[in-house]
């Protein structure tokens, strides 16, 4: 055997958590699945639609555990995601995100391939960007107006006479209105699950006010669009509301740990990295996984518990209490037990391998090109998932 | 004409900050050439070698403006760059990330294809691994040994013993030891330039006295590197140094110009967005450039001058004084008067054009694939350049 052959034997070992290169991202299917299968139950008690928000993959393969007949419907937060999901076989597809004036030929492009595509607006001179594209009679994305709930973001009020102006702009030119969206993103805020199912009733409530308001000016509202992670999960009563939306609930992230809609152990993505070295008289372990593995997301900085860069695991996902990557540079990751805990910082011996939980799991795997999936029943990884990226 | 060729036409338009799609990273090249002519004119009046490092930019065009017969000498954090740079006929690599044991084989990899590669370790634990892996007869990678010079990380103190007992290693089992390489992590730290001139000098004064002490044990330390871009532009005196590395110097950051190496008309490197709505009563404008686009890179918040998630400025990138980003969700970015400042929100219509200057380059071009390339005299994109990415 040659030294070139013998090296590419060396480098071509079946591969597992022990064996793939690291920094790597790990992606526990059974987990997902999981998380899917539990706010899927919640969503069919309160009786209303589920159009999951497929940002935080950005993979066609996890939007199949969404959905194993791959056509939707889906919420994307940019046109290169409904452009990937639309040649994916995604057919129903929301655009949750303003739409910039520059992006109506992109979006009529999806339509013509026979995309049932919705964009956003929230502004009159956006409606009559579309109204004037409508002009040369070409198909036309429908249009949701976007409603502020909690004064996070964009939005009109529900009682904002510019949402009917938008209504009639719209009807005017023979653009589809097919109703509003909200987003309680203050909902983000919640600690332990404190006010968030007065926060779910919030969004539902400034929803289905302005689908009333827009009806009672003679304009339909079919679609009555809400949604956020927290809320989703919280919510008691869902009247009135057509569809929920929720992204991060597939992956869950230490964020939402903090925030009281998970447990850690329904965090389905973690980095797998290696130990590099240790700093003893300092009590760091020196990992090679620093904020281009893990993101430079500090979603925790000022909750209760502060995770720093992330939470430590054993190889096999157990979580070593109070570990946390405490510092990251560029390609070094910092292990140090949490200040103020009296946590252990474990022997770990240079060349083993550790995972890290995510602050933010749309954030940390937004740094890597394809999720390594496990199964939770062994260390083998049974899939390569591409993940796409850009706008 | 079909529908289908109008639309096509209509998205055909000619590159120009005007019209590409948003968000784009924006790269003015002469701004990059200006600030290498700086760096080369300084290191070139203190007589010593340069190494830049090359992970800021992960680009072969942009390590061309460098080195434009494109062989180096280079620096690099990953396997996966040295590859990269290899392939584009780089021959000269320091891989300065301490390195896990089962890179070995990937590192021998490259030195087989002619590669000269020198790799980073600082404890025995490697040293063994290396001298195990050379058992077999074949090319190995040179070493370098990281000096700790300021607590910032990794790395042996000059006058810790395990220096000579790793160096003693490699030589019994035949392993060129090239020299000592240190990184003065803790003038990131360092304000308006106060102690960087004393920090390039504590930098320079550990290599040394490390190298110093090789020697003294009858070993040779021909290659003596230090190098981050505040010490690399405050350093005085190089005596004893063979090599600088330095990184972001290339692009710039908002983070530099706080630790005072540069002006903020330096920075090289900028993130076009588009104004998308806003909300006049809280002093808002939203614009399509959340944390996906900028990065969660929050340097400058503890810095006397906190710029949110970036400092705005016009489609020619003059900055509006006091104007930040100062929050970020995914796909969104609201633009604000930094609190406290005096700064007047501009008048920005729904469809105009700003470009928000970065916090550290290094994490928000990782953001994106491509650089789309400026030269300061217009709005024409005169190149797109690729970046790579991964492990």
């Amino acid at each position: 055997m040659t030294e070139a052959a013998a090296l590419d034997a060396e480098l071509a070992t079946p591969v597992s958590l022990e064996t793939v290169a690291t920094p790597a991202l790990i992606l526990d299917v059974t987990k997902v699945d999981r998380n899917i299968a539990r706010l899927r139950a919640h969503l069919a008690k309160l009786g209303t639609g589920f159009r999951p928000h497929v940002k935080t993959s950005k993979s066609i393969e996890v939007a199949r555990r969404l959905f194993p007949e791959g056509t939707g419907p889906i919420t994307v937060s940019t046109l290169a995601e409904a452009e990937y999901f639309a040649e994916g076989g995604f057919e129903d597809i929301t655009y949750a995100v303003g739409l910039s004036l520059d992006r109506v030929a992109r979006a009529r492009k999806l339509v013509t391939k026979g995309v049932r595509l919705s964009v956003l607006v929230d502004t009159l001179e956006q409606a009559q960007a579309l109204v004037a594209a409508a002009g040369d009679g070409g198909p036309m994305p429908a249009v949701l107006i976007e409603i502020d709930c909690d004064g996070h973001r964009g939005g009109v009020l529900p009682d904002d006479p510019d949402l009917v102006a938008i209504a009639d702009v719209l009807r005017n030119g023979r653009v589809e209105l097919a109703g509003v969206l909200t987003h309680a993103g203050e909902s983000y805020n919640a600690r332990g699950g404190a006010g968030l199912p007065e926060a779910a009733e919030g969004e539902r409530a400034a929803a289905v006010a302005a689908a009333e308001a827009l009806r009672a000016a003679g304009h339909a509202s079919p679609v009555v669009s809400v949604g956020s992670t927290p809320t989703a999960h919280f919510a008691q009563d869902l009247t009135g509301v057509t569809e929920v939306r929720a992204g991060v609930f597939s992956f869950f992230d230490l964020v939402m740990h903090g925030i009281g809609v998970c447990s850690l152990d329904d965090i389905a993505a973690s980095v797998l990295l290696t130990v590099i070295g240790h700093r003893q008289e300092k009590g760091w372990i020196l990992t090679d996984g620093g904020w281009m593995a893990l993101s430079r997301d500090r979603g925790t900085q000022r909750h209760p518990v502060d995770q720093g860069y992330g939470l430590v695991c054993d190889i096999d996902g157990n979580p070593f209490s109070d570990v946390i990557v405490e510092d990251a540079s560029q390609e070094h990751g910092i292990i140090k037990v949490r200040p103020g805990s009296c946590g252990v910082l474990p022997k770990l011996a240079i060349g083993s391998r550790v995972r890290v939980l995510p602050n933010h799991a749309c954030a940390t795997c937004a740094q890597h090109e394809a999720y390594n999936v496990v199964d939770g029943t062994g260390r083998a990884i049974i899939g390569n998932w591409p993940r796409m990226r850009g706008w």
